[in-house]
């Protein structure tokens, strides 16, 4: 163990795929956290710096095949979507009694009428998904007291709900145009035709238009449910999209403006770019959604921009598990404190 | 001179840019024309292969400083926006009497309101612009008898309008949301903070959100105006975009089919796929230009894909040159027939 | 079949990999040539442009399990390495007595000691091996009066062993250093984790250092063994190299200039940049090897490229095709004159 | 100011290029060392975060056209190569006492016959650049007491040096061949034809072909000459070579490894690779050096890699400075202790 001082263990199921990377990165960085065992059934017994080669020298240890020690703080869930049921299941019939981050998207939807249409699924534990808060926290924290366990959010959808959510109550959501692109990480690791360096560079290619399951989660959070058409871009980091919505008469950009930082006031995690849209490459590397908005004749456009590996995926699992373990919101994301460039005289 | 027979002669005004240099190389290789004079202010005295690299072995020559030989059957004026009139002008003053290919914006708007929208602008020679046809075969051709005088579409209208034409009788269009995502070569040969290596890689970035002057073509051909964000994206060639619009109660994915169908019928460089949306990549280094869609709950989504220097540029000028000038459309475009994989047998 | 007039029909053996794609590309726009059948067993029925989507509207026709056109005047065999005896055995015992060319490792190498050293392999059929002749044409070229069978050279062997042949004779090959980086293409069109968009871009990796198997081809055309690194880079097509060596004393740019203007004089597809070394992107998708070199203080460097999937691969079987077939060399890799930017007056 | 603790104040000259940003970005994260001011005579009065947009919300502050607060305990000046100078004489002129890391060539070379040959220069402060230490803490820390001014390395300087250095007392380095490409980052924040998107993506340049002005510092580290063939690659971070050397008779990969292992013993931030050569992208983002070697047949092949932002520039001065102000060697670059990936149990 380190000597520095902690304030929990945390330790990660499904460590060796891209989200496990990011979550082992943006722990071993944290300020107050520490990282407890790092599982992969795949993996066990290799130094975990042999599938996550930038970590040599700075991560120790190897993966373990299960978890053995049930005494830390933690336990972040980086499960393909659909085993992330049985994963928790398993963990508290061992007797885990402790925190509980879940990446897949198992415990995420509540409304059985959206399980029904985006995923076929009627829930084989809903009891246990009860149990679950949305861990979306611009919208959602401070979470219940006593809340353990957390859904986190999906990629797509927390870019798509952060941006609409503030226009939720003004605006007729489900006419609202919604295009996004994501960058190749968001596959996962292993090699598949659609990441294949000749066909995925210099391409674009759209999928599951119009019925992107993570049009659950939007719907969900707005309560309605926009068009959106995803698609695959020639990156490795990040989401950046649009939503292309009507102004209703007599709203301008000085409203949206109003809209939106009243929503956002106090979230550290998301940076604002009145009348203009963020570009994607200020926000790859870090765990910051980015919105921005520009209107022209009635019109209004948003665009939204996240890493998809961190405010997507890792990094917001931290930020969920600061809020729940009580420590600052961005600790382990950002500086201890805003860095103010100047002079000392 | 080349010994084969050649049904004309074409010369390149500003010829050492990015659409200079797809124009040198279609006509390099095209069967019934053949490459007058390459004109460069800029590079004059230079080999044309010094600005056009992969050309060297293939087409020899330097530039010159301007035409000397006005006995050629085409003059393509490959210059920037607003210097299209200029060039046009003077090559009618020095008794220049063959076909001219305007690359240039500067012709394609004859609607004083267009024009004063998007441009800003009062036409400098309006009897000149009457004497242009817009060039876009699928719309527009066969052109008018007599037509000498073409102003070659945008990159991004030709994409779109093509996207459009075939619903503008069907669906408001003004209800339409157009996103589309352009190359680097889109912006040409110059260096520029927007194309900078490490600032382009992995990055996408919206401008002339809503008020692209696109659009105005796109109000040409199809009679109303979508909303329409335009992105750079990173990669060198090619425009990849959707259309969202809501289909009329009553319409399905057959209807749309028809549509499509019986527009483009006649069309050797239009790609139809029905169901699904066209990726980027299999359209780069193509003349064609893809169109699909995609049907769901009432909404309708047409994709579209060109290469931005072919189809939206270099190629469709040679199109429009064959047009003009008696030729099969496609010379010099495709082979000369379509190549039937078979046996002899 | 096409009406147009035909020297002779190709077919083509495993057709849907990307060399496969290559040569259906030339062969389609080749003026003397037609496409035969293309076999595919594992895409027998699909339409060609499924698996090759930017051929649509180029090429028609479907792939089929197997030859049953033996009429054909020419098979190219791209079968993977290993492959490439079954097939062409399996090829001559079906009766058929045209033209082939192997694009597989198989009977490049005829010296048992070089065919040992670096494939650790016994030919299993060394008579059939004695009739195929190496065909590097820019060395070997007349090919024997009779050659019906050619070894389509290597994409690293083509490339090191056209920078070095010129020097063989006067310089010790054995203490020349080559390094040398291959887009993915060259992987083929089967996702790996090496061509794994995330991991592919922005990263380089060397792998066979020392002992790629290229070398056998180098050693069997120079007759000497330089080191060699290999390693792959992010992009998709090309190979640029450079060759490392000291220069004799008394030998200066002029030798060395002498020595390659003499090798290549009539080698209308190697282009050479005396004084500079070639960049890779001028020859990615052109039928070229490009040299140059650099002289400095005793020093040699001469720098080469190629794309790994034409002169590496289709286009240099389609110049062997030509060769044998009584065709220009260029023959469907070049305009049919060298087109010449002038006036008419 | 911040409320952290604090062992020091760093401000920075020239602070709107990607060094700058580097810069500020580590030292944004530094535990013990807090930003002073942040200077940029082009960018002054703007916001950092409008040059660096990533730090928005982490970095707050305007850039200043100059140093104003002379009590901080260390300067970085990011001068392009030839400011240096002029940048030290101003800033002593003016009173300032404290610790100088200078970014440019031009404290590094002391030797002038290397300084003639490389930079065509006679020093124009020879008294002042005494005082200078060359900044590569793997071969020179601890740094003679009263250290007070560094030199940091160039970026390829950092990679060649770093691999050669253990091998300089057994082999002839004048015999050893290096071959080394760089990421687009290198070139700097401004546009140039070279980092041009369409001309970049794709492909491979060489420059400085056995002139680098990079091997004067190589030169005065090892005390020889490589040949050396720079080159510039698709990518936006990082450096990746080889150097390729005859081993003499009687070595064998057990001495090499030892001449690594004995060389870095001590230093955290070099990573060995025995028997493999290290890949480009698990070293971008980090302030690691990796090395690795492959012997075949009497041949030594030595692979390295660095980020040339971080190793090649930014970290490596936030490495020396803690080295001078007496912080561990690490600080701000890697969490303060290794972590351990394990039970707590």
């Amino acid at each position: 163990m380190t000597d520095r001082l902690t304030n929990g263990y945390v330790s990660i199921l499904h460590g060796a795929g891209y989200v496990g990377r990011e979550l082992i990165t943006v722990l071993a960085h944290h300020p107050a956290l520490s990282l407890g065992e790092i599982v992969s059934r795949s993996h066990a017994g290799d130094p975990i710096s042999k599938a996550h080669p930038h970590l040599r020298g700075v991560v120790e240890g190897a993966f373990v095949d299960r978890l053995t020690d049930l005494s830390v703080d933690a336990v972040i869930v980086a499960a393909e979507h659909g085993q992330g049921v049985a994963a928790v299941q398993k963990l508290l019939e061992t007797g885990y009694e402790g925190v509980i981050i879940d990446m897949s998207a198992d415990f995420r939807i509540h409304d059985p009428a959206l399980l029904k249409t985006y995923y076929g699924w009627d829930h084989p534990a809903p009891a246990l998904l009860d149990e679950f808060v949305y861990g979306l926290p611009e919208v959602y924290a401070p979470y219940p007291s006593g809340t353990k366990f957390i859904a986190n959010p999906g990629c797509f959808a927390t870019g798509i709900a952060l941006a609409l959510a503030p226009l939720a109550e003004h605006l007729d959501i489900t006419r609202v145009s919604v295009t996004a692109l994501t960058g190749a990480s968001g596959s996962g690791a292993r090699p598949k035709s659609t990441t294949h360096f000749p066909d995925r560079e210099g391409n674009v290619r759209a999928y599951s238009v119009l019925t992107h399951r993570h049009l659950a989660e939007v719907a969900m959070v707005t309560g309605a449910t926009p068009t959106f058409v995803p698609a695959s871009g020639p990156w490795t980091r990040g989401i950046w999209g649009t939503a292309v919505a009507n102004l209703p008469a007599g709203f301008g950009p000085e409203q949206v403006r109003t809209w939106f930082e009243e929503a956002y006031a106090a979230c550290p995690l998301i940076r604002l770019w009145p009348d203009e849209l963020p570009e994607l490459k200020p926000v790859a590397g870090t765990p910051f959604c980015d919105i921005g908005w520009t209107v022209h004749a009635g019109h209004l456009v948003v665009g939204f921009a996240i890493d998809n590996l961190l405010k997507g995926a890792a990094s917001q699992a931290v930020q969920n598990l600061n809020l729940l373990l009580g420590l600052p919101e961005t600790a382990g994301l950002l500086p201890s404190a805003i860095t103010q460039a100047t002079s000392l005289a």
